[in-house]
């Protein structure tokens, strides 16, 4: 460690002239030829640094933006100015002041491609252990360019068990600020067609859902679970008379499911909403308020895609207005097209969704779309049985890509026929009780669905893994970081 | 039951006629003298019915709107008609047809005080049970009125447990339609100011402050905690250069408390920020965040400021723009003028806490304040000494009507500093290494804090049980709904 290292608590150079502070940080995306010949102040990580003879070649990052940096034994550093430089290691944040220089040709390896800095002050806010344990340089690169050129890319578990550092690639900030806008443009798509923020309890004294793949907490001296889903506390909330509702939240699966696309915990955006002629009327809503968040991404996040399609090259995300609605008769009617034997009330498998999923997109030229009206048989017993026909039911997927994004339903509020249906499900009423009698008192029709964030952000950016959109992922195997 | 009550789901009347509905559904705040004589659908609740001879009066709720409404034998109903309205359960959702009519006399108790509407048709949508488990106007009249005027109020537990009917009352509707404000408001600051939401780890493997007051939760074969708190998650976002971040989510507290503030799961507003020169930028920006907050709530909740005042009166919540900040030992000496003996580095109790809550706001008239700089002594391990005064601290906490809302600090982010301090508070090393870790990278300087909603919610109100301003509040000894 270099003597003259010092951190921000006990660093003279920080302090106030009155309201002023003594030096003032400039941002790397703001070093332009506007600022050259300036002397300024940057705050950055050291992202690559390299010294030869007397100088000093240094990479500045900070976020997604990079500047080239230069230390030179002259009259402004020393040899030892030199040498703590280029014995700072990597990641170190560090403020340096410098000079702004234009150059005459074009820093192509740096975002800031038109000046570099000459630094005459530098001084190390946080040092960096000496070794990575993973390169930023081969967390971006494209998978299969460290096979062919010898280089090295970094393998998921090594990315997710030091995801401080991999989080600090242009590919993870850019995924996950376009991540912070789907929630953005799903809250404020809800808010101005008038809905209501609600916020449930996720220690339930009930497993919802029969009880299976749930997790037990210990809770004093009883236990409790984990919720599955916020469904009950969104209906309650109908029934309470709150008319359109949504939350964001955590959602807990104790599913033994390895695969690329499930969670233990992932994040759940949910819609819960009265209708008064048709359940279509929700239908509607949830279509579009995913349009509004697949508009609002292509025109607000171009340079967030453009940023992960470098290192996960994909095809544009194609969405039509309105949104595609097949009913699930008619997927049925493509995949037997296509050669694929199923029944009439047979539920998809996961391949027969992503090859109906490649049926719809060359025959509509759409990612997106709606599957309506499956088969009553396959969906869970508050379903509400289609009226005009009793094999299919008022229920719909969402599919993004040919994958499964929400799952929703109008849901029956009559305590007679849930009775009915969940004893026809060989449901233990005793369970289910407090459900049953949430619709004792008044219940609206009402329909809804619940959407899988961390799906919604893979698909869009045509990712291949949830743990890839997820900063934190828990499943069967991992409960760290 | 009678005989003609028909629901949704094979009701002919609704179809559509085209893309047009075939009837077009009025709300009641929209029945207005410019409506008068008009033919209408109307759906709502019967908020009360009274049946006195050929006639019977309902009054139809929806939401906080109410309307009064007539059935009279005559051309357009028969005497069946009119025993069948008055027959019909409160609370039972009906769809109506009638004429408005403009009255002679203000209907002072209904919202909508210049029409009523006389109904010719009536459908019964969904029927309530006859009785109900409390009646919406016991449960919106003020304490204390029931006991002078013999009139009941409803207590705190026949409420949650019957929360799908108490949360159709216009306080409830208010409260929550305001905490759904809240939570918008919190969030649109924060991503104008730059932030980025992210989304943190409920199930974590290591119970994060030593492992007191943690549920333990059954995790496949091994076993796993629910997170007491974002801040571990929110630092490593910070060490991975988000640079601002906020999150909202369900926090947890194993903690055997009944009190009027505490709930074993309620719902943080964190935010996390990395600075320049001196943490008071954090400081600033939460303190800014809240008055965006109260400002917000001011201007575009007057409605339901005044709902819930009818119940509950309380004085306007007032603030200062910039925030009111006093350091903690100007506090303790503003105590001591009071009477209270305490030591310098003594921990605020409750009843002082709100003692000094009463004095700020004598002296400086405002209901929001910061108190900075605890003693070091009084704060968790990962707190930045104050490098001026050792026996102090770069921390903070916020006060609403002299109850804590916000606990914040500067977080310690050199990981020798922070084992050293960990040593002292004689933290197990082991538990907290994954913690120490994340900041041996390169870590900025940063604080942060975390703001409990509901107790937002209950101050901003001056409401006086956080019970009140959750939904389905989870404590010690209830669990349910």
């Amino acid at each position: 460690v270099p003597s003259t290292t010092t951190t921000l608590k006990n660093k003279l150079v920080y302090g106030f002239k009155g309201k002023q502070p003594f030096l003032v940080l400039v941002r790397i995306q703001d070093l332009t030829p506007e600022k050259a010949d300036q002397l300024v102040w940057v705050r950055a990580r050291i992202h690559t640094s390299r010294a030869k003879g007397k100088q000093c070649f240094l990479v500045l990052r900070h976020q997604q933006f990079n500047v080239q940096a230069l230390v030179a034994v002259g009259d402004r550093a020393s040899k030892q100015m030199v040498k703590f430089a280029a014995n700072i290691n990597k990641e170190s944040i560090v403020d340096v002041e410098g000079v702004v220089r234009k150059v005459d040709q074009k820093i192509e390896s740096c975002t800031q491609q038109d000046v570099e800095l000459h630094i005459e002050k530098i001084f190390v806010i946080s040092l960096a252990e000496p070794r990575l344990p993973l390169q930023l340089e081969d967390a971006v690169r494209p998978d299969g360019a460290g096979d062919e050129e010898g280089r090295a890319t970094v393998n998921q578990d090594t990315r997710l068990d030091n995801r401080v550092i991999d989080l600090r690639t242009t590919t993870s900030q850019a995924v996950f600020r376009l991540q912070s806008g789907i929630c953005h443009l799903f809250r404020d798509t809800l808010i101005k067609k008038g809905f209501v923020e609600i916020q449930t309890p996720k220690i339930i004294s009930a497993a919802s859902e029969g009880g299976a793949n749930v997790f037990t907490v210990s809770y004093f001296k009883t236990s409790a679970y984990l919720a599955q889903s916020p469904q009950l506390y969104k209906q309650m909330c109908i029934c309470a008379d709150f008319e359109k509702v949504f939350c964001i939240g955590p959602v807990f699966r104790a599913e033994d499911s390895n695969t690329h696309r499930h969670l233990t915990e992932f994040v759940g955006l949910d819609i819960e909403m009265a209708f008064n002629y048709h359940y279509h009327e929700v239908v509607d809503q949830i279509a579009d308020t995913m349009v509004q968040i697949f508009k609002g991404l292509r025109d607000n996040f171009t340079t967030e895609i453009e940023t992960v399609n470098k290192q996960y090259p994909s095809e544009p995300f194609k969405f039509l207005e309105p949104t595609l609605r097949l009913e699930y008769k008619e997927g049925v009617a493509m995949l037997r097209e296509a050669g694929i034997e199923m029944g009439d009330e047979e539920d998809l498998s996961t391949p027969n969704e992503k090859l109906l999923g490649r049926l719809v997109k060359e025959k509509y030229d759409t990612d997106f779309y709606i599957l309506d009206k499956y088969p009553l048989a396959v969906r869970p017993f508050y379903t509400m049985p289609d009226p005009s026909n009793a094999k299919y039911s008022n229920s719909y997927d969402m599919f993004m890509r040919g994958e499964e994004i929400l799952s929703g339903a109008q849901r029956i509020h009559d305590p007679d026929l849930l009775t009915e249906r969940a004893i026809h499900h060989n449901i233990d009423l005793e369970k289910i009780k407090a459900y049953i009698d949430s619709f004792r008192y008044g219940a609206p029709p009402h329909a809804g669905g619940g959407i899988g964030l961390e799906r919604v952000t893979m698909l869009y950016l045509g990712l291949h893994n949830v743990r890839q959109t997820s900063m934190f992922p828990r499943d069967p195997k991992r409960l760290t970081p």
